[in-house]
């Protein structure tokens, strides 16, 4: 149960309702975020909804019956729209272009990533500068230094930044330099991140789970709505199974089915989601006919030298023409509808 | 190592050059299809390939590294075309549309079906006689009365017929009956009837594998091919994972995958893909950005009552809607390329 | 619904009973194996139970909630013998052993298999003269000459022998050579061959599917007990899973949850379940505490120069101590009960 | 490379080393764990390994062709001990039983779960305060409170700990109260808590992630031992799989193999690894035949009443009974190899 609070609720009228719930035997939680409050009634009791609709401070309420509530699209009928500012918005019926590296390199890549941004008219970029890998040999980051210089150039030309948390301590150190947090694979059931980043007013994109289900994607989705963040975005990137032609299997399925559960944006990873470069178009292409609201792809100046995922990214003709076509893709689908 | 025989090839030519391969330890295999003949040469052995090409009665030699070889796109550059007559064609550049229900189930479906059809703009129509059923006590289909009934009823409204074989006795007894033989996800590693179908002049799709892999299609198709039957064509219809919020998991990188691999046409089928109604367009759709030469997806005049596969099963209205879209986006396909 | 019939129940009283059950919606199937005469009603209509419980002709009825009914345990309570034989009995409370080569490959291999048998006190022997391979270049097996060949000197030596069918035609070829026929993973759900297998009085071991589930499993052995075979046994063969360090998973859970849904016997084959021959022992061992009826494992005179499996194939000396231990194991379960 | 170096390497000898190294185009990383010192050399180069032999200060070099290094069976021929103080050491050839319940629930419970590990002979009490739910409305643990009270009950008794650590602030806060730090199946891949449990001298149990392979678990493994702390146990709890009669896919086949590639002592969760009740002893007595050195379960009081797990918690007779009966197993084991 979702208890929308009015604007101007006052504490004495949450209380009430809340002890009310509680003799019905429902646990509370109160959930404030940047566009509203919230009570969420947690049991399986029962009480008289009109009742509660007519208490003081009550603004609506919503039965959920599905165990994630405020991600659900049972009670926010309205797609969520992500401002970044600047004109930079993410929402249903657009498609949110972001590219750049797998991991930033240094100045000189990232000036020639933002130039080719400009060029093909993509205003986020991607890059790791803290890069969750494997083997504690691998290269790990250029860490907060190499998100500072990002930063500088980025927003010199305009461009929003999208980057990986791993953890906690990164949260306030990175909070000044990126526009949306980017909980990876291996991070999204790390729920004490979750828990963090909903205290934190800046969008947050979290990726499917290496084999995640769909359910738990929107679970850790709730993690952080519920801790009072709504800025959120949804990631299908693949999952993990017994095919090893491709990287991993890039669920598809999962985009209709994530629209149609949540209310919440859902960008396609097809660079992940294949882990070829030569493929990574088609699977961008088709993610926009199944319902995608953006697309998150890597390119670099030279693959070949990438210091990781080169195998998987796009050189630079190859992001300008897939630009294109994906708008051209995008605007088929909305002559379709 | 495949060599391409000239069309006039005498028997002692094939036997010299199967003596000379045999001295330098490679297993052969003489291959006469309806467009060709070859001889396998399979081994790890070396010799000098030049003068083999030089022997009588040999047209050409490719080398193919894959482990598959005739249905390899190594050798055979020029992708596959599967001619039905009628002008009835499935190859490259054009999209091939099956449709039908699950089970063909009588006159009157069958009646409906073929006119939806012809409204749709439809030539080929998908139904099965033998279901395969994981229990012994559900519906097991028409069988052959059925199969013949429809025959006659769609070759009275020139619809093409691709349905189900399940096994080698029903070979022969369909054989006049369909244009396409379906090997269907159980079947897709039944070795005999691939040995059997290898020696029938008749189109065969076969469907990967529930839990197939890419690679194994592809053998399954050399089975066919090496039986000596060229028209074939692979179906990708989704995978099982451990993902449940869809029936499988359709595996959208196998299309370009199996596009680069091999010269054969790829068909998807996004109605056991996904296995729900509403979101069946949706991968239909993908399917073609992804490279796809033809869907095959099932519609039925009321989905509620069919035997079989209702909720994954379009009505009349989507499917006429869902035959539109797909060939304006195949046609910006061809635009794109 | 699972009603028994007394031996002497005459066609009049079952056809009566059928048509009270098709007046009460149910759909029946009449069942004749080896060892009783069964009526299957399959609906979700209700009746009074006691009523037919008193029709002539009845001797019990079972209300069994499972999809397949005639392998469940809910109605059988008695864990289900095979006897094939000259004392060799496969049963609860013993461990049948069968061993031998993944493919039989010639006189002097059958010869020296059967001396070590004997050696090691097993009386069942394995081998392929049918090869299900996924490339059709690979060696198939001897055939039918290789099975005739084998069984007459396992006559001599009085071992039993299981060997895997893979298509209908083979039945009948088979069938006066060996005691046990093998259904493979590929052919779980090969409906035609189970169904056929069904009608023959001789044991079948069906192997459970590539990535075939549990139910499936049990699915596969309804097909052929409604068919008409009770003998039936169910095997763990390792699953597909994303895990490349080992050629399957073996999913040891299967073990205990096919001994609690069914009455009958389950057999562990720790070769294909892990593929490596130095593990296959800790494999087998743990079958046995996982409590399984047998196991069905590899051995070669010279695993290296074994057609096919070598890699996953015991030599004498670890196949003699391997059946050494598990009968001490064996022999702890028993006391530990 | 894992360069070995003297008790008393100086700095200027190691700083030497790591210059050669470095001209060679290594990379190295020094390693200084309880029990050693290391140099690591991660690189493709060339070098004359006698010539770093006779290097001052190095001990010895071991060439690991293995991409996990420091946790590999190819440099550390014997197995690791864990000594938890008071005589309680987990090692090959013994069998380390842990139990107790999923979550930590209160004085009353704790109280009864270590009578009765004291009735069983158990020394190790597990238990969660620190909750991993996918749901944030669900029970997430008594937290730090509940860790305290329960160590000063453990202690009292000799009850040594192991719980779960879910973020790297809770290392500290929890670094007295436990024996051994767990990481779940959710954090394997955690890098930054890992990077922070090498730093701590206490045993850390890692348990596989959720469908993270084997390999990954030992290279989560290297990061700890990497980081300082040799004192780890690696943990199969099952994996993810497309099959669901189970909760998980016990991965038995993981046991022989981690037990072949690593000198770490090797742990079965079976609880987690099957999810249901009656037969978790099954897979636990199968694990010791797989060459377990250890295995956790969860016990409590009144399964029916657990705060979490209770489906597959074995109440207090069946713990008796299978703590007996594991010894047995362990005492057959030692006689059979």
């Amino acid at each position: 149960m979702i208890i929308q609070l009015q604007r101007d609720a006052r504490s004495e009228q949450v209380e009430k309702l809340m002890g009310y719930l509680s003799q019905k035997r429902f646990t509370t939680k109160a959930v404030n975020t940047q566009k509203g409050s919230y009570l969420m009634a947690i049991g399986k009791g029962e009480f008289d909804i009109r009742a509660v609709g007519f208490m003081d401070g009550v603004a609506d309420i919503h039965v959920v019956s599905d165990d994630y509530k405020l991600v659900s699209a049972k009670w926010k009928v309205d797609p969520t729209e992500i401002d970044l500012g600047d004109g930079v918005v993410i929402k249903q019926g657009q498609l949110a272009l972001m590219a750049g590296p797998c991991s930033i390199e240094g100045e000189e890549q990232i000036n020639q990533t933002i130039q080719h941004l400009k060029e093909a008219g993509i205003t986020i970029m991607r890059g790791g500068v803290y890069k969750p890998r494997s083997s504690p040999y691998s290269f790990r980051g250029m860490g907060i230094d190499g998100l500072r210089l990002w930063f500088r150039m980025a927003k010199e030309n305009g461009i929003k930044i999208i980057s990986e948390v791993m953890q906690v301590s990164q949260i306030e150190e990175m909070y000044d330099y990126v526009d949306i947090f980017q909980v990876g694979a291996r991070n999204t059931q790390n729920f004490n991140l979750l828990d963090e980043l909903g205290k934190v007013d800046k969008p947050v994109m979290i990726k499917r789970g290496i084999s995640g289900t769909i359910d738990e994607l929107l679970y850790s989705a709730e993690y952080v709505f519920s801790g009072g963040n709504e800025k959120l975005l949804l990631c299908e990137r693949g999952i993990r199974t017994y095919e090893k032609a491709s990287r991993n299997t890039f669920d598809i399925n999962a985009i209709p089915i994530l629209k149609a559960k949540s209310h919440l944006p859902v960008i396609s990873d097809p660079s992940h989601g294949i882990g070829i470069r030569d493929h990574v178009p088609a699977i961008a292409l088709a993610s926009v006919l199944a319902g995608a609201d953006g697309i998150i792809y890597e390119a670099h100046q030279d693959p070949r030298k990438a210091f990781s995922d080169g195998q998987q990214t796009l050189n630079f003709n190859q992001s300008i023409k897939l630009a294109e076509n994906l708008r051209e893709v995008m605007k088929m689908r909305s002559e379709m509808l």
